[in-house]
């Protein structure tokens, strides 16, 4: 059994890091405030007596020895980067929970077979930099490590520069670091265990998610003297597409989701028709033919709303990964270790994309889901209950217990 | 006649101050480029034996006596500071042309009988600060000296404390400079002079205009996990409303005008759902009546789709003025001037509002509109004609001259 109280002490001290007056937190990938989060992090781990490496995208592995070393490591991580309008959860406690069971084995005198490691990894959320969920993906070569560090924030800032910057551009080469199964913990950052008051999520799968830059451009002209019917209006052509993205994810139940989260206006004066405005598109499904779907029907409206305004219309894929279903093994082993614990449980479809979907590629992978208050996340207000977060630190510890072998 | 090619001359060397990459000018108001410009103005009234004052709001008049000073000036002005995009013409040709008018003057050694007058009003866009019109709004009373010192620009400067550090705040009370009749030499701003192929544009009229913030506020969530029908999504609300900014517009031709010119999003994330969104809305019409019922028709959609969404939606208006009908004597004036000099000529409804709505309020008062290319304006391509502008210079010469006397 883990120290939950401990487990929660940390994760409120890494909160003040980038704290909001609302209760949130606000530490964006590779800005001073993330360096403070992960010096903090890698303090507590060497207190713990982990061993530290870093590899060339800023990935973080923290190392517990087991027995036989030349075993793959059972590992356990997420991120502890935020949205602007972050948490103090999402993240923050799939990398402490794997603390936590650091700390507990260390309390108990217990040693694995495999060693133990828990990762943070570089750029999760992806509000800063595109792509999403950069550090893993780097790591099970879904891109490449130019382009992740090519990347550029609004101000035109790279993810290079800012690496070096906060000191965390490792030696290693991303990807040379075997894992024998990875396990992540996160709250469900979704209403579906409050609603049927379940403690703990099993993740049987990750919906697929697909990413767009859309621009539209017309032609900028005076808000009064301009007829209405020689306008060429972005802003209002734009809201036929954000509404289309809505009515896209509404065509495919239940696991269809649609989102325009973003938008720049040009040149964004009130008496001055847009002539640009740029935007978001987040479509996801958990089928990748019906994600593809929708892919096809967005182009093909776009298209169609081209040719019936005579706009000019681009849109681009910026981020892509399927839907992916996770190791019959380490879901299994979560499984085991629920039943054991006498938790209440259900199955969750995850409809966030973690980390655990890149280790995936590279390891038997499995996640563990504890429930947020009304189902919020990437907001403020996100929360959670210390029972609930405790409960799944358990769930994390035996499931990893399973697979290393003591 | 004037002299059409120092006319020309001197707005090519206004508009290097704030000039941008694309041939347009950038010189919002009360910003140090706006200082500069009106620096160089003022430098040019002086030499052409102008004498300056300046009210409390930063309107400045150059002053040219008659041959009876106790006579009302007969005035001529317009603006000069620019849209965030804004072009060489709007605004700075109305008050170049004035003092093209005064040289023309000076060149001849024509002494008029009231003294002749140029003015530039202060903060004519309302881009950086609302309400727009700001010093002629003040001048005529249309609202108070403080209302105005304490609007904001985004960054919370505000009105007082910039024409403070400029330099442009006077002495003189804002309305307390006599005005024996106001004419405004403007581009159209719209297609119509030159669809028609005129060349000198009567203004019997401009459109009333009111303005409007609007806030929608939803619940930012996850844009994976949340359900679509879980979600108050800030942004897909906004777009009904957007939408129907423009269909009563539509509903109320030949002079209803829509536009939503200007939006934030927050927190501006591509996965998070929005919980909240701001934008502007711009309504117009001639007729008054008209303007009111889209007013109605506005508040009462917002009202309905509070109610069918449940979200938060709060609605503003910010700006108000009524359809202005310019003075017979003043439009007589500029008619028998065009007539005069042999222009070909049309009736242009304005759908710009302009300082001389506001002039309108305390003296007889009538506008000049000359064809710009395309029609478009508040852009930075915005073009005109030399030999239009110098038309349009030579009507407001005429007609000045007809109402001060010689
Ligand atoms: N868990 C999480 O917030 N991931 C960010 C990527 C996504 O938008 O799903
Ligand atoms: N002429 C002009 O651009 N005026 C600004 C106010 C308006 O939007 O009509």
């Amino acid at each position: 059994q883990v120290n939950g109280v401990r487990l929660w002490a940390s994760l409120m001290e890494l909160a003040k890091i980038g704290a909001t007056e609302k209760g949130g937190v606000k530490r964006l990938t590779l800005t001073d405030l993330d360096k403070q989060g992960r010096d903090l992090v890698t303090g507590w781990a060497r207190d713990a007596g982990l061993s530290i490496t870093v590899d060339q995208i800023g990935n973080v592995f923290m190392r517990r020895d087991g027995e036989d070393n030349t075993l793959p490591p059972v590992m356990t991580g997420s991120h502890i980067d935020t949205q602007p309008t972050g948490g103090k959860f999402d993240g923050n406690y799939g990398v402490l929970a794997g603390l936590e069971v650091v700390r507990t084995l260390n309390d108990k005198g217990i040693k694995t077979k495999a060693p133990i490691e828990v990762a943070f990894w570089t750029n999760e959320e992806g509000s800063r930099f595109v792509p999403v969920m950069m550090g893993s993906g780097v790591f099970c070569g879904a891109f490449t490590l130019e382009h992740a560090y090519a990347a550029k924030d609004i101000e035109g800032k790279t993810v290079k520069d800012e690496l070096e910057r906060i000191g965390y551009k490792g030696d290693q080469v991303p990807g040379q670091h075997p894992i024998g199964a990875y396990f992540e913990a996160h709250i469900e950052q979704g209403p579906v265990l409050e609603d049927a008051n379940k403690v703990i999520g099993v993740v049987p799968a990750v919906m697929g998610l697909s990413w767009y830059d859309c621009t539209v451009t017309g032609m900028e002209a005076h808000a009064g003297p301009t007829p209405m019917h020689l306008r060429k209006d972005a802003m209002q052509v734009s809201t036929r597409i954000i509404q289309e993205v809505v009515a896209i994810a509404n065509r495919y139940p239940p696991y269809g989701r649609g989102t325009v989260g973003m938008m720049q206006v040009f040149p964004n004066s009130r008496n001055v028709i847009p002539g640009e405005v740029k935007f978001s598109i987040d479509l996801r499904n958990v089928n990748d033919e019906l994600l593809n779907t929708m892919h096809e029907e967005m182009l093909a409206f776009v298209e169609k709303t081209r040719q019936e305004t005579g706009l000019g219309i681009k849109i681009e894929r910026v981020s892509y990964y399927p839907p992916c279903p996770f190791h019959p093994d380490c879901v299994g082993a979560v499984r085991n270790a629920t039943a054991k614990l006498g938790y209440s449980t259900m199955d969750v479809v995850s409809g966030a994309g973690h980390d655990a979907i890149y280790a995936a590629r590279v390891a038997p992978a499995g996640m563990i889901f504890v429930p947020c208050k009304d189902g919020i996340s990437h907001n403020e207000i996100e929360d959670a209950k210390a029972e609930h977060l405790e409960a799944g630190c358990n769930v994390l510890l035996h499931a990893m217990l399973e697979r290393a072998g003591v």
